[in-house]
């Protein structure tokens, strides 16, 4: 059991809180308004802070810009404690703790996860199973510090993954800010658009524009505190947007249609690459389509055999239409596995398609 | 009972001649490959067209520049039939129909519904529900023509939208053709980006990108066809892009947060006019999340178990992070399901997270 200190209970506190209480961890919680301390605390994310209280490791979750400022605040106040936070911009923290206090204790953290509504009553105990927790921890920490961190954020289900502060904002200013900044600007065409124009909108604008629903606030400080990186993965895709318009400003005259191809197939290439996507597992494993009869028990006979054949799913889909006359269940195996997987099943009598 | 043919074994192909025949009417296929529509007639989505038949109505599914040959030869071949089709793109191929043909049997049309993925095994009897469908009627269609189109599409659960030709590539150049090539140019960042860097990609990038995996082959088409409302909506884009570049290079700086908080603040205003999904998942099934470990044979005991409570599955997919010990399996059951089929498994010991 370990004395935790959430600071903050917006969503990820709250979920830390809850994720971590939920394994027997004794969890005090503390936030700015003492409403929304009160409220996590209702929601089963620990206690409120008692005076008393004596936190062995401290989880600072309140927004970007005030994240150093309060890393030094705890870091004083519990002169025992490690400190970790989970802000999205870690080289521009990670100095200014340094510069003004002994960080030796302070290990800066931030996990991938998040939802686009914030707040305690969005915190989920799973919100950060099976994504990974970037950690960056320094020669300056004091040994043990990084593993009693560690060893909290496995309970909570996520991934460690270690890398420097500047490597972080590098990476999370392609695979986060960017996305986000871009589906802010293609959201922002829609305010002004006509609401029978939009009303035609399908799977492909909604999923695009999702986390444009994200607060401004929480966002504002990351661009600012990360507007390097960003802008220059910015200019990087303006690059390619200025390509695709000159390439269409020219549609008929040779060499417009691969220009515009290009785009499109590093878009099929990049997006091959994003793990948990059944596409891109085309590159690791090999995709096996059974067709089955659309009635309970089929699946559990289905992987019952797949099982016995001793060959382990990678991942899988159900393509499963109202009325069709069969499902269709899409297994990703690894590719050693494949042809013995579809001669094993075919003589049991499945139907393989495609 | 209408005689319907389908001429295009495809994701909409396939799909209309599932709903259709579902609803008890008469539906032949056609496709120049005739393993396409043999496949496509396997999956029961019609059978493949026979000499004799005569059809009422004619959907025309082909590839987009493929079209309006397409509907003329088969306005030809059927002199009595009424022809439809389903191309992203209204206003070109209207115009070269209209100036080599009679178009009097001819409704345009355009259903807002599709996947990043196509062909047949795809194909889905419910793609169109509470879907619209665009069509372009015009004052020279004969009378009844477009009752007959309206009242199938009616069945297939979609909603008829009318709009004219160019009305209609005007505003899905704003919601699907930019996003379409937004998300295509936010994917193609990736493509020479380090694995490691892309393993931290979270839920916001995958969507953001998800549908940069349809083809570039039907999407250069498009592209092309609509090259001028296209480019319109993304000098738009590009504007505003502009905008948040200079607002990132001058942090710091008066009126920059500004200018960041304007885009991010559009984007909210823009994500809220999106109505809401219709006949989702979501609404029609309960999400049920199971905790397995990693290791051949689990997903066969779950499913085992879960056929033996005797629930149906209507969707899932696995979870699967390639460092952490567990996988997460969503199932989608009909919401009487859920709670027995979550007491179910968690009496066998199953853990059931969120």
């Amino acid at each position: 059991v370990t004395r935790v200190l959430v600071v903050g209970a917006g969503l990820l506190g709250t979920s830390i809180g809850l994720g971590l209480k939920a394994k027997g961890h004794t969890v005090q919680l503390t936030d700015k308004s003492s409403s929304a301390a009160a409220l996590a605390a209702d929601y089963g994310a620990g206690e409120v802070l008692s005076s008393e209280f004596s936190p062995e490791v401290i989880f600072i979750c309140v927004p970007p810009e005030e994240t150093a400022q309060s890393i030094i605040e705890f870091l004083e106040k519990f002169p025992k404690a490690t400190v970790s936070d989970v802000a999205s911009v870690k080289a521009s923290i990670e100095k200014a703790v340094a510069t003004r206090v002994n960080s030796a204790r302070f290990i800066p953290g931030h996990p991938m996860a998040g939802r686009e509504r914030g707040g305690a009553i969005a915190g989920r105990s799973d919100l950060f199973v099976a994504r990974p927790w970037i950690l960056c921890p320094g020669d300056h920490n004091e040994v043990g510090r990084l593993a009693a961190v560690e060893s909290l954020i496995a309970e909570l289900g996520a991934s460690v993954v270690k890398m420097s502060a500047s490597d972080h904002d590098r990476a999370v200013a392609l695979v986060s800010h960017v996305p986000q900044a871009v589906s802010s600007l293609l959201a922002a065409r829609l305010a002004e658009a006509e609401a029978e124009d939009i009303a035609l909108a399908g799977a492909g604008l909604r999923d695009t524009t999702r986390i444009a629903a994200s607060s401004p606030e929480l966002w504002l400080q990351i661009y600012a505190a990360n507007s390097l990186e960003v802008n220059q993965e910015l200019k990087a895709f303006r690059a390619d947007l200025d390509r695709l318009i000159v390439a269409l400003d020219a549609i008929g005259q040779p060499g417009s249609l691969a220009a515009v191809n290009q785009i499109l197939d590093a878009g099929n290439r990049g997006v091959a690459k994003i793990p948990g996507k059944h596409g891109s597992k085309a590159q690791q494993y090999q995709r096996i389509v059974v067709m089955i009869d659309d009635r309970p028990g089929e699946l559990g006979r289905l992987f019952n055999e797949v099982g016995a054949l001793g060959v382990n799913i990678e991942e899988l889909q159900l393509e499963h239409s109202p009325s069709a006359q069969i499902g269709l269940v899409e297994l990703f195996v690894l590719p050693k596995f494949a042809e013995p997987l579809v001669a094993g099943l075919q003589n049991r009598g499945w139907r393989i398609a495609g």
